[in-house]
């Protein structure tokens, strides 16, 4: 079912650039889900006292890139370059937030990927010794997100089993270039595999988690096999946004490939981490900001701490709009993984 | 009225990527008009027998690859990495021709600028030897542009005196890293700078020449300053899609900055160089497609024939949605510039 032909879809890092400072901003719904604890602002309502939810989605990207710089002891003109994207029409969050930020920014699209495609880009950036640091961030508004991409809040419209809650919340990483003769510990990005664009023909935009699924599984075999890595050798393989319902198809689809379920008790989705069954969310957490605060918050505290050696990240994203859904598109969908180890 | 701060803005890169092949995909408007004899490919209609707009442009994008990887005399399967962005809302166009193409993708979004910014990332990546390849490409298409950023075309509305006509069209360009010990001539990526997103509070949408004119004069001061180069070391100076008013107010920010206009007999812009004036643009062309065009039509040829040694090309873009206009934003725009080189 999946080809996996050559191309150099992954890149192991000669120089693998550091993470220096990460940072969450979450919103009040997910402060009550199972990551609470870990985030490093929560906000006392979804609106920021923003007068709008696109406003706040703005401010919740600021804050966490300025979060980000100063865990990472920098200042905001310290940094060479913002790598940035998010989910709305022709990405204005994050445009609107690198207009207050003044830092020189090339804007991203890979959806719910974003997280992860920022951390590819500057890495194998870093790596080549072209900057010596860059900030990536990303992040969603549940309500920005309902009213752009379904259907404004006022209506109450049920939500289908498939669904998956926006997540309301930001993550930014610092990434630092490998410095000549300096032995440093901390986490490195050691490896990246760039995904393929999959189609596997779903068409319910309320069904994300089918979509994205088989382009993890496509982005996950080819990295297995391109880095010689086994399940094993990962404390924890995470995939993005898949959300309950995409993370059992994830797994049906790997057991079909040969790689037996009951390997990965290490293997866990963003989607399925942020909230508590009782929160009524359906199938989990979705949008780019799901990825992301999972990583600033869960998964970068514990690489920290030692208690993940090594971690591949694989955000997912669906290369929908509402224009190719009413044509009757099907959702295309890419994951790209990233491999951060402890050292 | 310029403050050029430190940060890293401009890269002078020390393995500069070589240009190996570009392609330009045209429609019969823009073949009437001043590059009409360039053009790889002309559109016999602007449908390409397609149902929709949307997939016309996504149908261009992967002829501008196809025809691009050719030219380069390589396969698709010897293809790194495609970098690839457009206007559509989710960048949709680019991600359904990610589809097609099967190659690995990362999805980028700086409106207007995204020929320039794939340039940028691409040889930043490159330069680090990372890959070996690349392929850089963006387009627009004027009819999914006026649906989705204006009115529908069958209303048949008034265009205002300060706008400018998207181009139907993609250009796409392979980038290959330098290879060691071999010198080579042809075109390479010798320095980029990256912008910063400015805002000068334009808020009309018909207006984009006033809105990116002040970010092309950044992101030009910045480099100049950067690479302590002089408006006359280049063959040509070219910004990206500011348009006929655009382009006078560019000429006289940076009169303003004391740079003289007399000086400037090696500046256009790609906004001026596409259609006739007889073709009834207004101000002249805009989208993604401009600069991508007129980039691998007109400039990478007469660098190629040896007519120019030098070229600063500053695609510009807009980073505004219908959202943001219709909650009253203004307009914050960006401008990345790139060095292509005769050697």
């Amino acid at each position: 079912m999946f080809d996996i032909k050559k191309n150099a879809q992954t890149v192991v890092l000669k120089n693998a650039p550091r993470v220096v400072g990460f940072f969450s901003v979450a919103g009040p719904k997910e402060a009550r889900g199972k990551l609470g604890e870990s985030f490093d602002i929560v906000l006392d309502d979804d609106t920021m006292k923003e007068k709008t939810y696109e406003k706040t989605e703005t401010k919740m990207l600021v804050e966490a890139v300025n979060g980000a710089i100063e865990k990472a002891s920098l200042k905001q003109e310290d940094i060479n370059l913002m790598l940035a994207g998010d989910l709305m029409n022709q990405s204005t969050s994050t445009g609107f937030a690198a207009r207050e930020l003044l830092l020189p920014q090339l804007g991203l699209y890979d959806a719910c990927a974003t997280m992860a495609s920022s951390l590819v880009v500057g890495s194998l950036i870093l790596s080549g010794g072209a900057m010596s640091n860059c900030v990536c961030v990303t992040g969603s508004h549940f309500s920005s997100a309902e009213r752009l991409f379904r259907f404004p809040l006022e209506l109450g419209n049920q939500r289908q089993k498939t669904s998956q809650w926006t997540v309301t919340g930001a993550g930014a990483v610092v990434l630092e270039a490998k410095k000549e003769n300096v032995k440093t510990k901390g986490i490195k990005i050691s490896a990246v595999t760039i995904g393929k664009v999959i189609d596997f023909g779903i068409v319910d935009p309320s069904n994300m988690g089918a979509a994205m699924a088989p382009a993890a599984v496509h982005t996950f075999l080819t990295h297995l096999k391109n880095t010689k890595t086994k399940t094993e050798d990962y404390s924890l393989i995470v995939t993005g946004d898949l959300g309950l319902f995409g993370k059992r198809i994830f797994l049906e689809l790997i057991a079909k490939e040969g790689i037996n379920i009951n390997t990965l008790d290490n293997y866990n989705d963003c989607g399925a981490m942020v909230y508590e069954d009782s929160q009524g969310t359906q199938q989990g957490a979705s949008g780019a900001g799901a990825s992301a605060i999972v990583l600033t918050s869960h998964i970068l505290k514990k690489l920290q701490e030692g208690i993940y050696k090594k971690v591949l990240f694989m955000a997912t994203g669906a290369l929908l709009s509402t224009t190719t859904s009413q044509q009757g598109e099907s959702i295309p969908s890419v994951c790209h993984a990233v491999v951060l180890e402890r050292e």
